[in-house]
């Protein structure tokens, strides 16, 4: 079993003002090939304590993995560091680090300044991976630690370029190290809470064979994650047959709580199956604001069935655009299911689409004299008809709108579905 | 100056699964009483790591902070670890905690199980904070460390819990150790590159008296926040003074790029700009489909100036709603000044409001025959006319919406403003 630390260097995360999501989302890959994280660490930009804790985790583990401490500004005193860990007497320029500063800065309609330049010095032991996402090099400092056998990765701090580095950092540390097979599958479900699928899933989940094991993974958004792993005791081919048995076991126990068979996402999911089949939707919002229509068009190639959304705040715009009766607005509140289903009918008419969804609700903070913060009603509209149905959720303004949004997609999903089958 | 180190003790945050909240609301916290966090360790329930951590931590620091690793199950083995590291020979029953037990499992519908009973027993050398929120007690003890002056406080791993321990160990904290001031203040910037940020205010940042720090914290939707730090060599009150001078300056050096004098985002800014002026505004987007939309209504609150957007990924919806002509898009294409123009005040006359913003572009994968991936033409209009223009970046998907997003708020902000100034 390889070991791995993780050490994320910069003041601003031991001052509690920035949250560490790199350190997980590098742990979590690492999981995903058999390597095992022992320790995480948080440290600052201070050379001394940087040197002293890369020399410690170097002796501790196979690969240290870190991220940050590396900018054009001058706090960033790493490189410095890598520089005398890794016994290196000078630095060198890596010309396609280089190239790649120059394209970036002038692609964004900026000067190339002395400082960037800089990035592109790396120290003389260092491998460079080229960061595409950024002008700071991903760096590769090999034979190190007591065994001389230890690996150092170091990466970006910025969080979609240390992320952007994970698949090429990987695919050299499987090119280096000596890993075991492991499989994983993905099941996702929305719908149920982690005790209740749970519950349900247990006399499948406790009947998993030794060499399995499933990990649940929530998420406001995406509902939760299965994954079922294997670290096989049998040929992979043979384990992967296993594997598959397993999970038609398990989708047929949870039928349409299933919404994707792979690691996706709920509006992915959709987009899907409203693609295959030809079919357009809309969305009219008001308290989720947005966010639906955001869901639906950050899946690329949604242009083919997203046509567009109405977010109507104000309850002109929801009489005015979507053409809700101000006499049903009056007499049921704007949180009801009638104004949820006049406003899916009245997007659906204006935007011409097959299919439509909307919401209304109150986020937060603070309910109204009819409903307590956290109320949404949710309505879906086809050539069917149209369907409502109110859901309470307890989180803050943030998470509600998710949980709202992500809701409402299911709900969608499910008349879809139903649609489809007839 | 009291030195602290956070340690999480839990196997779910090492393969990733769960991310670590806990230590960055406790080191925000020390932060504002004038601790300095130096390291963060995330380890797993191994009670040898947890013993060699806890052992070199609290050779370290002053204070020690674990959170996890308690709980009525079996791999929880925090605890014996605690009792070998304090010195402790045996365990009594804390009878506070055990009350709580009772009554948190009773208000749950639960059965008092041997387990939880277990949980109110605590190694003789510690001291109890009362959890009110779980079963788990927190757990101080005093006279470690190689010094003999080292404190530990074990808090619970549930993330409510463990906030919920704060305020009763930060007391705790205040009566046990001599704490020296230190100030935070932040500037929000939009607009600027970290280098060209960097290069301009380097003769201002390089004149910073000695107890100061300035840092760089950049964000795609946020901008760049500027957070200067002071740990004073000088009175409280004169320091402060000091501060409010050295950001002034700052200020009148950077003008209208900064857009707040706190920790703060484009979004609020504007929305307050728009409050405070008895303004309305709404949107049409394309590319950016509902993000802008999404960022105005994540401000609670917002309903008083957000009117309402919409999201016009189709064509059809362009003209038929937004009463974009036709022969503009055919002559000039969708990605053009005039389409971004025609959306902004097609959504302004349609929602009534006083201004408007849209946006028209590409973002990605792939662009089209006139303009590359990350093409956005954003159009912000108002009473006193509109404006547009055009911004190319070079990210992925995701992050272009992000940026297209955030560069709209900001080219309205600036369009809002010199039109208060007239």
């Amino acid at each position: 079993m390889i070991h791995a630390s993780i050490v994320t260097i910069g003041d601003e995360i031991l001052i509690g003002q920035v949250l560490d999501t790199n350190s997980r989302a590098i742990a979590g890959a690492l999981e995903g090939m058999g390597i095992h994280t022992t320790r995480m660490l948080s440290i600052g930009d201070d050379a001394q304590q940087i040197e002293e804790t890369l020399l410690s985790e170097l002796s501790r583990a196979d690969i240290v993995l870190t991220t940050g401490g590396l900018g054009p500004t001058k706090d960033d005193i790493t490189k410095a560091v890598l520089a005398k860990v890794s016994g290196s007497r000078g630095y060198y320029e890596h010309p396609g680090q280089l190239e790649m500063v120059h394209k970036i800065l002038k692609s964004r309609g900026l000067d190339v300044l002395p400082a960037n330049l800089l990035q592109a010095q790396v120290p003389e032991k260092a491998e460079v991976i080229v960061n595409r996402l950024g002008t700071a090099p991903i760096m590769v400092f090999r034979g190190l630690g007591a065994t001389g056998k230890a690996t150092l990765y170091s990466l970006p701090g910025v969080p979609h370029e240390a992320t952007g580095a994970l698949p090429a950092v990987l695919d050299d540390i499987r090119a280096h190290q000596p890993l075991s097979p492991i499989f994983h599958r993905n099941i996702m479900v929305y719908g149920l809470a982690e005790s209740a699928l749970s519950e349900k899933i247990a006399p499948w989940e406790d009947a998993l064979p030794a060499d399995m094991h499933l990990a649940y993974l929530p998420n406001p958004l995406t509902g939760i994650r299965l994954r079922l792993s294997c670290y096989p005791e049998s040929p992979a081919e043979e384990a992967e047959k296993r594997m598959e048995a397993q999970l038609q076991a398990l989708e047929a126990l949870l039928g349409p709580l299933v919404y994707a068979t792979e690691d996706s996402n709920l509006e992915t999911a959709l987009g899907r199956l409203f693609k295959e089949n030809g079919l357009t939707v809309s969305a009219a919002e008001s308290c989720t604001g947005g966010e639906i229509a955001h869901l639906f068009t950050s899946v690329p190639g949604s242009s083919a069935y997203f046509l567009g959304s109405v977010t109507s705040y104000a309850v002109s715009v929801k009489e005015k655009v979507l053409g809700v009766p101000a006499s049903v607005i009056e007499e049921k509140g704007v949180v009801s299911s009638e104004v949820a289903a006049a406003m899916a009918e009245g997007v659906r008419r204006l935007t011409g689409s097959d299919y439509a969804v909307s919401t209304t609700g109150l986020a937060g903070p603070g309910g109204d004299a009819f409903n307590p913060e956290g109320t949404v009603w949710i309505a879906a509209a086809g050539p069917h008809g149209t369907r409502t149905q109110k859901y309470v959720y307890k989180n803050d303004r943030k998470r509600n709108i998710e949980r709202f949004s992500a809701t409402a997609l299911d709900f969608l999903r499910k008349l879809l579905l139903e649609d489809l089958s007839i």
